[in-house]
């Protein structure tokens, strides 16, 4: 498999080498989900981890935000395969020291990876408890898919789409980190994650020939699916749907958005896009175009504004 | 769904309470696997966290180790009702500080988890990978079952057996506390727990009407299936398979053991247990019986030796 560039994906492509020399089969990892053949239907699994100081602070979420949260975070990538979720296993670590008297952060979590999944038609499947320094919520998530769709399939000429408007994240998570006040809308945003399930299976289902959640941000996910499908991505920085007061650049940048980004063949209209829209309530743009593969891992995107050149934004990396 | 006691399951049952609340359907929670039907199989799911200083030490063990271990542990969930492996999602978490040039302790895990899981016919299906503070190894398994073994199927009448010999994890992990030398029988014993999925399976497929892994102690993990079974159970303390130097009340404490307690029909003979050991060259001692239901959480297990009772040792509580 082909990842975009970054040290945190030179690490995982240590790891990637190493599996491959002990079973021979990693080519196959690196997508959002593992897909499983089974019987007449694919099994869609994933993980991902939420970790205190990581990806959220005890003083910005409750504990049922921080369930919530993790539980969306993970349940986009089910999204981005075109998958529809069967439940969660949900492996908590929570340090010994109590909080009030009566509130259990455990179980307050809990309410919220479960309320989650509930609003979804799914359920928790089972889970681990350990104690430990931080506050961890670690979600695997199990789906199952008719049609997947992979990272790797885009083919020049397909064109760009995103759903949703891009950058609320970043911007509620500046204003947790200034200290500053920001709206509920704004702060729901970041604290309670909608992954695009049905979107994501609409996609799916429209001829979607790749797909990618948004969480390192649009230009290094674009730059996942350019490296997976070996095309070039051209994006037009004007045509970005861009969240109230955040500039085109930001929301380019913006990770953790949980938007889904794919690119569709040419048949897919504008009219097509509407009945999208209609049928999901979800804006959806068109940002780019598949080019012929421009080769090499950092080639893979070019960004434009108003057909002129400008430099990508760098996405987040654990280990940068 | 019905646990022993422990202040640690005093916290699942109030986590699990909620869930009913929100779902009206957490019953089905609290067995060593979630099991999904789907098709003519059934899906066999569990995670498992392996955390630096809670379940193992780098001090102890190298990480190609710590990545066999924690594959082991969590693979035993799946021996545990008689299920087989297709694969594991593992989360990975790591500290930034930089080990020797070189080697990655991230790749090293890895390398760890698959070859555990390459032995047994299965693959690295997908993780992901976050900096932490202790490093930490979290295993979703996936696999699939047949004839699957839950913990609530024990009746009146059945006969309680154990695979292995039992007391080697805990004897390995306190010469390791005490800097003491061990051989490299005992240090393996700790170091690199072999699941026993052929066991698991075979003892499904022979009739085991209730099964559950060793990991919290025989006492402990007798508790459960009383509970779940809604049985009483008696064990016979000089019946329990010790290993060498390792005294009975020794071996009924010790946890992480990984092999399989099960209650099996009044049909299942000692020439069928000569059978499972040819068959799997492993051990397999009758240790105790269902009795009618005690009641109460306390009251399912009573531990005898020689006829007389005495009283059972405590298992490992993460909360205690």
């Amino acid at each position: 498999m082909n990842l975009g560039p970054g040290k945190e994906f030179d690490r995982i492509r240590g790891i990637l080498t190493q599996l491959a020399e002990i079973s021979g089969d990693a080519d196959e990892l690196g997508d959002d989900c593992a897909l499983i053949p089974l019987g007449s239907t694919t099994v869609a699994v994933s993980i991902d981890n939420s970790l205190e100081n990581v990806h959220f602070r005890t003083d910005w979420l409750d504990f049922k935000e921080i369930g919530f949260r993790a539980a969306g975070s993970a349940l986009s990538d089910l999204a981005a395969d075109g998958a529809k979720p069967i439940g969660v296993l949900v492996s908590l670590g929570v340090p010994t020291t109590q909080s009030k008297a009566g509130a259990d952060p455990a179980a307050a979590i809990m309410a919220g990876v479960a309320t989650m999944v509930h609003n979804l038609g799914a359920r928790v499947l089972g889970g681990d408890l350990t104690r430990a320094d931080q506050y961890m919520v670690d979600v695997c998530v199990i789906g199952t898919v008719e049609r997947p769709v992979r990272r790797s399939g885009a083919r020049e000429g397909d064109a760009v789409w995103v759903t949703g408007y891009l950058g609320g994240a970043a911007l509620a998570l500046e204003r947790l980190r200034e200290g500053k006040p920001l709206s509920s809308v704004l702060r729901n945003r970041y604290a309670c994650p909608e992954p695009r399930i049905e979107a994501g299976s609409w996609l799916a289902n429209h001829g979607a020939s790749s797909m990618i959640d948004i969480s390192d941000g649009l230009a290094a996910d674009a730059q996942h699916l350019a490296a997976a499908s070996e095309v070039g991505i051209e994006i037009n920085l004007e045509h970005v749907p861009c969240w109230e007061e955040v500039a085109a650049m930001a929301a380019l940048a913006s990770g953790e958005e949980f938007e889904l980004l794919c690119t569709m063949p040419p048949t897919f209209s504008d009219s097509s896009a509407s009945t999208f829209r209609s049928q999901t309530g979800l804006q959806l743009s068109r940002i780019g175009t598949c080019l012929r593969g421009a080769g090499g891992r950092r080639g893979g995107v070019r960004l434009l504004d108003h057909n002129q050149p400008v430099a990508l934004p760098a996405g987040y990396d654990h280990f940068a």
